[in-house]
């Protein structure tokens, strides 16, 4: 789901007998890597450095592709995270039939770096495997999917919802903002968290005699090999990380399609959560202009947004931050967070 | 704040040579222990037998009082458990003068003793201390808290609310209901803990721009040692734990009282939410009868509910409560935990 292109560019490019950087096949500039550092996995994408700013083929071609686990220090510890990092960008190297005096940036998007120290510490693991001249940016992961929107400028406002969610956006000048984005205790009800928790939330209260019967009742339970809504206390006790319960999102979904009215309020909230983080954003930022009525991007990401169902919560943000901002593009994607994080990479190269 | 009633009799006691378990003072028929095992620690109490149910004196004599650490065994560790709770019960019969052979019943309130198989493994550590004819009885914290306000009936409803929240309730053919009490993801928003982070979601919101600004901002940060509502995120991340979110309930209460409007509405939720756990407690049961009006007790403990402060959120649900049911008699316990113990204990064995 999160790399729906370049898999296809790659095969093309290998089939077409290219993908090594050298003056023949015109990536004589060299390479840029590209890493989007997941909370579970790693990918690397190497791509030919473009050196004019935003002047660059569409689609862009990917020359090499790995995947690797975790590197996110905190999770798997530091030689773990390390020992993946050189993995995934030797892989991407060795596809693309490139090395390491090839490479003229890299650019790695990631969660949960905020503090400058925790950015500075991963950018010197990257210097470390490169020669000295090569630019290496670490930034956070909202930064990255923005450009994976924008073809590498950052200007507008990306409003990111999975497991969490939050907007993040930037002006011409470079002036940054942020809204949600502080997990469940701070109340992100738009997430897949939020509107998973609301439905379980609405199935005790139905249990308990305390809210309206719903049809998540039997739906949940059904899908979590429950025989009572009883069960759901010892459930989210013996694990509440917050993906497990945001993976009943589906069945939140399924029940508002089949016209359960609970769920179907839980996800117009959950829209209507997600709209005003990005209002929040625009108005702080001033990127629809005086009038209210200029034009700027709005990249939306992550599994909650592009879930594609009949019931389409991302289109449901849309239309709600389109009444706000009749000027506001949404945009989803055509490439994964990793192109996004070499588009980043070009971007800061070139200017 | 827990034992405002035992320690001063227990001087009394004392201080009148009495104390001991003998024909000369009157506690012929033996002791009993009741124990309350919070999250923290554990509080053993020694009374004196009387046999006829519910025909004893008010205030109950107390001939012995110890506080150990915490017994609870998913907590500290099944031999940590067993240790403190051999001390605590050693040490209230020492200071008692009674020894094991005096106690005719034992009675352990505790939390999360909600599977049969929990409740006969901490029976079993106790039965393990004492000669085999002693009853011993391991019960939901919640159904000693009713205890404690009943002076040992089983019948009515109790509302505990401190860092959690749960309504509990018995009719008096023993039928028994519950509601709330699932945690914060199964939306305890009446809580200690659904307070606070409604409150720090208020502070986020009004800082992002979602929302209104409230006077929660400058008190909260003031009385985490912050400098910035940015700093929450990192701070809320830093330990998730309940019942340090909860320790911001009074923060909540002193901007409700200095008439924040944000506040104040989270409070009133709060209680709404209360008392409808103590509503479908009530009509599950039937307490009310069927006009709606009969009488019934509901004991109301925590934190959250007995502060005392100018803006009364005890108060608050006590007057919904009697809204909804006019016959409702809400009862503040005279007596801690422990002593709803050793009155259950009581009631068992005279039953």
């Amino acid at each position: 789901m999160r790399n729906p292109h370049s898999n296809g560019n790659l095969r093309k490019l290998q089939a077409d007998g290219g993908g090594e950087a050298t003056e023949e096949n015109g990536f004589a500039d060299g390479v840029i890597l590209g890493l989007d550092g997941g909370a579970t996995s790693t990918v690397c994408v190497c791509v030919p450095f473009f050196p004019f700013g935003n002047c660059f083929p569409e689609p862009l071609p990917i020359l090499g592709r790995a995947v690797a686990g975790c590197t996110n220090r905190n999770s798997v510890g530091e030689t773990a995270a390390r020992d993946s990092l050189e993995q995934v960008i030797s892989e991407a190297l060795v596809q693309s039939g490139s090395d390491k005096s090839d490479v003229r940036g890299v650019c790695l998007g990631v969660s949960g770096v905020n503090h400058p120290s925790d950015q500075e510490k991963i950018e010197n693991w990257i210097r470390d495997i490169f020669p000295s001249h090569v630019k290496v940016f670490v930034q956070n992961d909202a930064i990255v999917a923005l450009a994976s929107g924008t073809m590498g400028k950052l200007h507008g406002c990306v409003l990111i919802a999975g497991t969490g969610c939050i907007a993040y956006g930037f002006d011409e000048d470079g002036k940054e903002a942020r809204a949600s984005g502080g997990g469940p205790i701070l109340g992100d009800w738009g997430s897949g968290y939020g509107i998973a928790a609301q439905a379980l939330t609405a199935v005790i209260r139905a249990h308990d005699g305390r809210g309206p019967q719903t049809m998540l009742t039997s739906t949940i339970i059904k899908a979590l090999g429950l025989s009572s809504p009883d069960e759901l206390i010892g459930w989210t006790y013996a694990d509440p990380s917050w993906a497990r319960i945001a993976a009943l999102v589906p069945q939140v979904v399924s029940c508002a399609e089949a016209g359960d009215e609970i769920s179907d309020k839980i996800l117009v909230d959950a829209a209507e959560d997600l709209a005003r983080s990005v209002k929040a954003v625009v108005q702080r930022l001033g990127l629809c202009g005086e009038d209210g009525t200029a034009s700027f991007p709005v990249v939306m990401v992550g599994g909650v947004l592009n879930a594609n169902q009949k019931w389409d919560i991302g289109k449901e943000v849309s239309k709600r931050i389109n009444r706000y901002f009749p000027g506001a593009q949404t945009i989803i994607p055509k490439v994964e967070p990793a192109v996004g994080a070499a588009l980043l990479a070009m971007n800061f190269l070139s200017s």
